[in-house]
């Protein structure tokens, strides 16, 4: 299914050129192409060097930035504005948090139009002034630490990427984590019996069970197993050292 | 209530001092304390001028970090071992999903017994060894781009505390997000059929409405005010409005 928003991430007025490159790269981990600069403080921030190793390879996504000198130039097309600012305003947009209101949002998005989601960030010194983010639908708090709520713009940016990322993926579909490993199969209660059944006679053999007092020891291993969830491959190992217990003792007898 | 889990972040060989400070950062953000650095690059990492500065403010993480020599050093008192690994493994810990392993996790996790968890990143260049990531119980993946999953050490970093900051506050209770304006109170059916009454009177009387042929101008109107939801005080303001612009319409007339 497509997913019917475009997705931007604007900074405005950003001063630190590794926070450009960083932003590139939590944009491009988390699958998002957009990135737009109103007056950064270096003209060519883009192609600093600072910039470029922080983007760690995110370079498409420096290619394709805009440098604009307005907000308003950055906001063609986009119908929703998430401002993400510290300090409540005296009014101005609804605060909430970003997992809460994505969620709401991408369950009401009606799929048969396409909706441009704008996710605006203020200057690492200033944050977001009044007039910008009045103008946006929503102000995304990321709940933190009471006293010390302040996010590195890039860190910020990276959780409302992912956050987002996370919101589409439940309605739409979205990326797999790294395959595991082939999925083991557990083993079944009959084969734990079996183990346990093996194990005592390697473990009378070895003197460390006595038969005539065998107080819990092997419910007690039993228990451990269980909860352990033994695969069958795991049993067959855990037979295996059974098995050479069990020849050791013949040996040390003959 | 108080939350059953001491929670650790633990560095392996970290490189890059910047990366340090950024980490305690964001730990802090998260309210959480602990950082421990297994072999950094650089033995006065915690001093360092770039570390402090990407810090920006949480000295006090770093001034309780501790240097170790090996990672069994950093795991006193650890129960539960979250290894963050880009790259499957042959065998190993099962890979899953930050969200759905924590709230797992939280949700199983008997309240009477306190438990200590820790996050364990690898090396910027070189991510986790195996043998550290097979003594996880869990590896960690955080869902990106398919061909492009590689994210910041600090912005890993960032994404994990916060996602288990939610799942600690989901079932503890956890930090408010700061706390919006003083709500409003929507306004009902009647204010804003009044408004609507006032309105058309001031349409008509600007000449922008024709009685005799007033078209859906109203009930437009009136769809636009309830999708918006008008508060009380912007059915005031805009009643403000209506009666300003009888006042003018007449004075023209006058």
């Amino acid at each position: 299914m497509t997913v019917p928003f475009r997705t931007r991430f604007i900074l405005i007025e950003p001063s630190h050129a590794g926070n450009v490159g960083a932003a590139a790269r939590a944009i491009k981990t988390m699958g998002f192409e957009e990135l737009v600069l109103v007056r950064p403080r270096w003209a060519n921030v883009l192609r600093r060097q600072e910039t470029i190793e922080r983007a760690s390879g995110a370079n498409d996504v420096l290619n394709r930035a805009r440098i604009v000198e307005t907000l308003d130039e950055a906001l063609d097309g986009m119908t929703h504005l998430c401002a993400t600012a510290m300090t409540p305003r005296d009014f101005g947009p609804p605060t909430r948090a970003p997992r809460e209101h994505f969620a709401q949002f991408v369950a009401a998005a009606p799929t048969e139009e396409s909706q441009g989601i704008a996710f605006l960030f203020g200057s690492e010194r200033y944050g977001m002034k009044n007039e910008d983010v009045y103008r946006a639908h929503v102000c995304l708090s990321i709940p933190t630490h009471p006293r010390f709520g302040s996010l590195n713009l890039a860190a910020a940016l990276q959780v409302i990427a992912y956050e987002w990322r996370q919101a589409l993926s439940a309605r739409f579909g979205g990326f797999e984590i790294a395959p595991a490993t082939a999925p083991s199969v557990l083993a079944d209660a009959p084969q734990i019996a079996g183990l346990l059944t093996h194990l005592e006679q390697a473990l009378v053999a070895v003197d460390f069970l006595d038969p005539a007092a065998p107080k819990k020891l092997m419910p007690r291993l039993n228990a451990l197993f269980n909860r352990a969830q033994l695969t069958q491959e795991e049993v067959h190992i855990l037979r295996g050292v059974a098995k050479a217990m069990l020849e050791t003792a013949a040996r040390a007898k003959g």
